[in-house]
């Protein structure tokens, strides 16, 4: 018996690389490569420092409002958090407590299983598809609930509208969770199910599509019920969360509509023009529908490239994972960075041994 | 059976009230009068929005490395969270899962039980002495951990190093958690007990002492070993918690100390003045060790005193719990807010009925 007898022993997630050297290519963790609003400099330059003393709103209501104005919901709908990371541990926490265990695809955001390793939450991984896609027919298994990502990450497929509303009829006792981080670069989000599923929890992110991951803003619309939930909750653990700063320059770039349907576009057109590269250079992938690709060339090894990338200060992110190790996910960056990232994978591709030929 | 039949249900914190009219006077939530060193406000109108657009450091290094060298250790005792809220419940996650009820004093931060019931360890409160203090022949029952602060909170009342000496002493065995929030304010820390105590867990905060509710910084300082236990749940649940403003200048914060000196002090010379004024207006209250006082008076009634202080839009704190249902606490301000604040407090004094003459 020592005081280390009752630690919650875990093991951590754990991000992509952030280097520190300067001078790279970061295609690596999924950021946007356009700065955000502008607006949101004004923020920062213009505020009053003295009001700092002061706790912020615990109820982040500029932000909420912000929120539930562009998406056409009510402010008791939509519940925020220190980026998604924080809002989806917290609706684990409030939602995923039964003895079931909640389901999961095999090939996802690697995160869910250590949230409900950390929360002793039993779960299940349902595979993929032989092509990356979710079978609803899976899903009707006993649970204890379900979450994944639409677009799945780190596939970048999108499924439709049809087949997350199959697996929300399946499952009336079950909290769902679809997880649009990814949504705004050409998905169609499940909002409008809201209206039919009061056991619907939405999430989405201020990291990727509006060029905030340094921010830390993530957020969930559901039913009011649910957001009720998910707030006493957040109110039991920690009361202030979100600084004024954050929910200002939040709120703004929700505002500035304008920028964020600009800024998507051409990551989106950029994207477009790498699907056509990538396929020239031999490399395959499922469709994707988010700011990155996930690639696998039928001759090179995956790791070789991502080291031979990564010596040219090019990061891609690669897992040694079953089922994805000879996969490499690729952000999009601006059309300079792509072309720096074709110009190296070209080369790099001129200098490795084909797999097989070893 | 429904989808509500596994939410977490639990009784939320009560924060103090943030009024959203104007020109109030504020002494209920313990925020500073003053505000933070002027080298926040560099930080924020310099900083480049466009690196917003990517993850934070994960490690928030400028700030954990600030803290290191200012209280003089290493880097890897430092934890750093979303204000001392944040840290506390992380540390109630990784620390506290026995079996065994964890103690607290009766009369004590009220968000403790709150974060007990959150995650479900169970508890056992320990009344406080008639004069409000801690004995630590009552911390000797066999337990699954202890917290209290120091000074405690709302009765301001500072324990000595060898009275918490003895409660570390008698419970090797457990993880015994200092909440510090008040340290700065005339207190002697615990930190020189670290060198011994390997189950000692430091935690302090930005809000009081630095001017900086509004951001949100809270920290642990430990042995390196439970501060490794401690960011392991961390990065089980949000890796990127501190966006790159709040580390830049919680790191001045730091740094300028002689600005952190000065105003702390001011503090103290308005608290010990204003110990002299409710002195004077008949008021008792046990020595106050932090940037309040919690104070009763033998004639009139705390609730009434309360509403006809708000009613004049000065606002303090009033709980309507056993033992302290008497008792305001007031947070210090600045010498004007104290002088409209007794101005106040003597015309309400001279209007109310005297308690049994009713």
């Amino acid at each position: 018996m020592s005081w280390e007898s009752n630690i919650r022993r875990v093991i951590p997630y754990t991000p992509g690389e952030q280097p520190k050297i300067s001078d790279v290519i970061k295609l690596n963790t999924n950021e946007n490569p356009y700065p955000p609003t502008p607006r949101v400099m004004e923020i920062l330059n213009s505020y009053e420092c003295g009001r700092m003393r002061l706790y912020p709103d615990t109820n982040s209501e500029v932000l909420v409002n912000a929120l539930a104005d562009f998406y056409k919901v009510k402010s008791s709908q939509v519940f925020v958090g220190v980026g998604s990371d924080d809002v989806i541990s917290m609706a684990f926490l409030t939602f995923f407590n039964s003895d079931k265990p909640i389901l999961f695809p095999d090939i996802t955001y690697s995160f869910y299983d250590v949230w409900a390793d950390v929360y002793r939450i039993p779960y299940k991984t349902i595979p993929l598809t032989e092509d990356f896609r979710i079978d609803p027919a899976d899903y009707t298994i006993p649970n204890g609930g379900i979450i994944f990502p639409n677009p799945n990450a780190p596939t970048g497929v999108l499924e439709s509208l049809d087949t997350i509303e199959e697996i929300l009829k399946a499952n009336p006792d079950s909290v769902v969770m679809v997880d649009e981080a990814y949504i705004d670069f050409g998905g169609k989000s499940v909002l409008p199910l809201l209206d039919k599923y009061e056991n619907l929890l939405v999430i989405q992110t201020f990291s990727k599509s509006r060029s905030m991951a340094g921010m830390r803003i993530g957020f969930a619309i559901g039913s009011e019920k649910m957001i009720k939930y998910l707030n006493d909750v957040k109110f039991s653990i920690n009361s202030y969360t979100m600084n004024p700063l954050t929910q200002l320059s939040g709120a703004e770039a929700v505002k500035d509509a304008e920028y964020f349907y600009e800024t998507t576009k051409k990551i989106m057109e950029t994207r477009e023009d790498a699907k056509k590269r990538l396929t020239a250079l031999g490399f395959t992938f499922p469709d994707a529908m988010s700011n990155f690709i996930f690639a696998t060339h039928p001759d090179y090894d995956a790791a070789e490239i991502f080291t031979a990338l990564k010596e040219r200060k090019i990061f891609v992110r690669h897992w040694n994972k079953p089922r994805i190790s000879q996969y490499l996910r690729i952000t999009i960056g601006t059309p300079e960075e792509m072309d720096s990232f074709f110009a190296a994978l070209e080369e790099i591709l001129g200098t490795l041994t084909k797999r097989g030929n070893a």
